[in-house]
């Protein structure tokens, strides 16, 4: 499959939909072409604003992804939506099988979307979002959004490789906290309670209220004070809002810094995570290590052995099993 | 160093004593020695309450630990004070070492209080806490207390391995949050405000009902919905309704299930965590593979790789560095 790297700087859809299909194959080969692509591009990734919008089915995330999609292409952003459907392991999912779930903004010249397959990759649920969209930036998306259901692993992958973690919630409170997956509210930079319409309005502003005063006591975060708002994706009310706070989010020097020190920071990150990952993917090919270390737990389970000692035994039958080769 | 394994048993606290500075030895022998030993002593471990109590300087931790470890005694418990100071990497360290600060409960026969030292270990900061609380089970203390200062990693590592963890706050909101790590309050079961007391009991009642909401919206647990309480060290009160609300966490048969399985879980989490930290250890030992990480580090900051393709070839490397051997 030989991709035209220049077709992809050019911004051709053929192209760019050719090289994501490329990361997304299981064969060694194509991961080779893809990998050395990717590097090629590199100094043509990094000038997008990298954002990440999560919330469980139901909450009107897309209706919200389309209107602040339109929003920005009128003002002349080009924009990319990568999708992570967890329930989809290959291309094509649920989550934008449709593409009508956003057609208005599926049609615009300056719209890219696209599902991201999931499940059985090495780097998680995320690997393969993350390699699209330094494809997309490549292309010359300057807005990247990165949608999740919230309800699983991958909102906490994907926090790890955008800039700006938003997540959609309904007016309520607690209760419809159910659905969202436990530690994804500390992680947010923004909360964004949707449908505050009609009969909801007030019941919104307080979710919103609550959010906030919750988010001010507690929070992971330390360099940014996340922000909850209220937005109607229905009556199209707050998408300017929204902007004008992932403004403030990025457009300072500090945040420039910030964000440049992030990424690097993240890409580390992720090396030592794959690092890692590719040694437990040797274990696991490895039918006597993987015995070894199914054993090793249950010794543990049954309280036989101190995982410390368990631990140094697999160590060195590790080491030994590449040193007699 | 020998210890006898039926002095441990029978509650010496000599032989307890000199067990847990063998665990806190850098020689190898000693690890080995120590490592078995635990390995021995492993079938009359885990019938303790094994707790988390964490709170930075000035927030009456002492105080607290203190009324709470005599009203224990009192009730004919056995109890050991194991307190993890990141200040002191050998033990003997500043958080403990005037006794004097839990003079009374120090002077208590059925009581144990130890200084464990955190820095330079394998297993992070808590490795020998872990340890030391195995070898105090063994010894017959049924409720283990482990004393963190709140200001780092240690907190996160501690609640790796008990089965409820408490942070202790002052009256007063998000200033005094200042002080604690970031993320500490979400990974909390309980949340006690001290100094409840004279002038200060609105504020504290105040403070308690701000966490409580936003514990309500906001937490990382599933199983178990954590309360905030006010308390005050100074006046004795609250000692017992605190230890009323561990027993609820304790009592119930599904908890006990629960429990075990928690126990379990963190037991294989803390084996491979192990194992990847030898990992780790060896990659710094050996100076070619350790170079080679940081110059996939430098080409990482400068974007002239992808982390894929670095962590690929450090993988790659590290193999052959055995297969080599």
């Amino acid at each position: 499959m030989a991709i035209d790297k220049g077709k992809i700087l050019s911004g051709n859809i053929r192209a760019l939909s050719k090289a994501i299909t490329l990361t997304e194959s299981s064969l060694k080969s194509h991961q080779n072409e893809a990998n050395k692509l990717i590097e090629d591009l590199l100094p043509h990734t990094g000038k997008s604003r990298r954002i990440g919008i999560s919330g469980t089915p139901g909450v009107g995330k897309s209706s919200f992804i389309e209107r602040l999609g339109l929003f920005l292409v009128n003002k002349g952003h080009k924009v990319a939506v990568l999708a992570i459907d967890p329930s989809s392991p290959v291309s094509g999912g649920s989550i934008l099988g449709d593409k009508t779930r956003m057609e208005q903004l599926a049609n615009h010249p300056n719209s890219y979307i696209r599902p991201t397959p999931s499940a059985g990759t090495l780097g998680g649920v995320a690997q393969k979002s993350r390699e699209a969209m330094l494809l997309c930036e490549a292309a010359g998306y300057d807005i990247i959004l990165i949608e999740t259901v919230g309800v699983g692993q991958s909102e906490f992958e994907v926090k790890n490789f955008v800039d700006f973690f938003t997540v959609v919630l309904l007016p309520g409170g607690g209760d419809e906290l159910q659905g969202i997956k436990k530690g994804i509210i500390e992680i947010a930079d923004t909360i964004l309670i949707n449908k505050a319409d009609g009969e909801n309005i007030n019941n919104a502003t307080r979710t919103q209220l609550e959010y906030q005063s919750a988010l001010n006591l507690i929070s992971a975060h330390s360099d940014w004070q996340p922000k909850v708002q209220c937005i109607s994706a229905l009556e199209n009310k707050g998408i300017d809002t929204y902007w004008d706070l992932s403004d403030s989010f990025f457009d300072s020097e500090k945040s420039e810094l910030l964000i440049s020190k992030k990424r690097i920071q993240q890409n580390k990150m992720w090396m030592k995570k794959l690092f890692f990952e590719l040694i437990n993917k040797e274990i696991r090919d490895n039918s006597q290590l993987n015995n070894l270390w199914g054993k090793a737990n249950q010794d543990i389970e049954k309280n036989e052995s101190t995982p410390i000692n368990k631990a140094q035994e697999l160590f060195d039958r590790f080491l030994t099993s590449y040193t007699s080769k």
